[in-house]
């Protein structure tokens, strides 16, 4: 089927087919100057609105890294403990206080869509988890393993690292390069046929 | 800052850095071939327990697109009237039942973690989001320019295309090679210190 594709089988292999999700990693530090490559790179897909409500706090003291790891659920809190760098990824319930800036075609967008905070949080929940998806992506680009995590106490991460009341966490993710026996043998994906129906 | 990233300068391009969210297209039709082609790539993508509640419904006949556009917002109907093909994005929140065979180092998932619809819901929306993400890139990997949409009736295509009860539309995406004036000015990113912090 790669005869359909454009991208080159050494790209689809990096960021799609030989990628794994890490449950091990190696001592290799990982710098600020990839994590800024990273977000140099996934910052250009899309949002609604542009309204970009991911927003990133990376993990990097012991001291941060035992607050969150007291949050992690159990089968989560060893690889939390021992990865290189964890990013803990929210969306920013008030993102819209940037649309002006961000959406200079239609700076009204600020009030006329999202004057109500249930409705961006919804917005940016899913929003932030698009972003979530091309940052997963950007990490496999900079040659590094992501292990995303969605095992956590949800309110204990909020209020420990976002005492602000205006975000939330979706994920959690470890980063780094992978370690011995770091992956399961690839779990199935679903055919083709049974996701996608024509009307 | 390209230095830090594996992924050729090529790939860096078509899928995040020259790519653009298009609002014109060309007529060049967008085959079932390409679709597959773009499926059989993104399915690689992680999610939660491998979870994959993406449901994709191609909307290729005129009367299927009628009804589409009915249910778009004013400002997105012309487009999605026009583009060679739209494609509707969905979660299934009855995921689980396929969780026996795609989680199968620990089959009981379904029933232990899964048995709750509120539960299903939440994590097959963030799940289905991410895969989102990974299907818009994955329209770019196919050299083809998407315009991804959330600006429509929910509950009107929900109760449309899925009259199950048990999906969820979460984005509508046209498909197709970019045509005349297909994108605005890029809008402002947000600075990385602007989303990123560290503890």
């Amino acid at each position: 089927m790669t005869d359909a594709l454009v991208l080159d089988a050494a790209a689809q292999d990096l960021l799609f087919r030989e990628a794994r999700t890490a449950n091990t990693f190696t001592d290799e530090p990982v710098t600020d100057e990839q994590i800024q490559a990273v977000y140099d790179l996934v910052k250009y897909a899309p949002t609604a609105f542009n309204q970009q409500p991911l927003r990133v706090v990376l993990v990097r003291s012991p001291e941060a890294r035992e607050r969150l790891v007291a949050h992690m659920s159990d089968g989560n809190k060893a690889k939390t403990q021992s990865a290189p760098l964890v990013a803990v990824l929210a969306t920013d319930h008030e993102f819209h206080e940037e649309l002006p800036k961000l959406f200079p075609a239609f700076p009204q967008a600020k009030d006329v869509f999202f004057s109500e905070r249930p409705v961006r949080e919804a917005a940016g929940s899913f929003n932030a988890s698009l972003q979530i998806g091309y940052f997963i992506l950007g990490i496999r680009a900079a040659g590094l393993a992501a292990g995303p995590m969605t095992g956590f106490d949800r309110d204990g991460i909020n209020k420990e690292f976002f005492a602000d009341g205006d975000h939330e966490v979706l994920a959690v993710v470890n980063i780094g390069k992978p370690g011995a026996d770091a992956w399961f043998p690839r779990s199935p994906r679903l055919e083709y046929d049974e996701v996608v129906t024509t009307v």
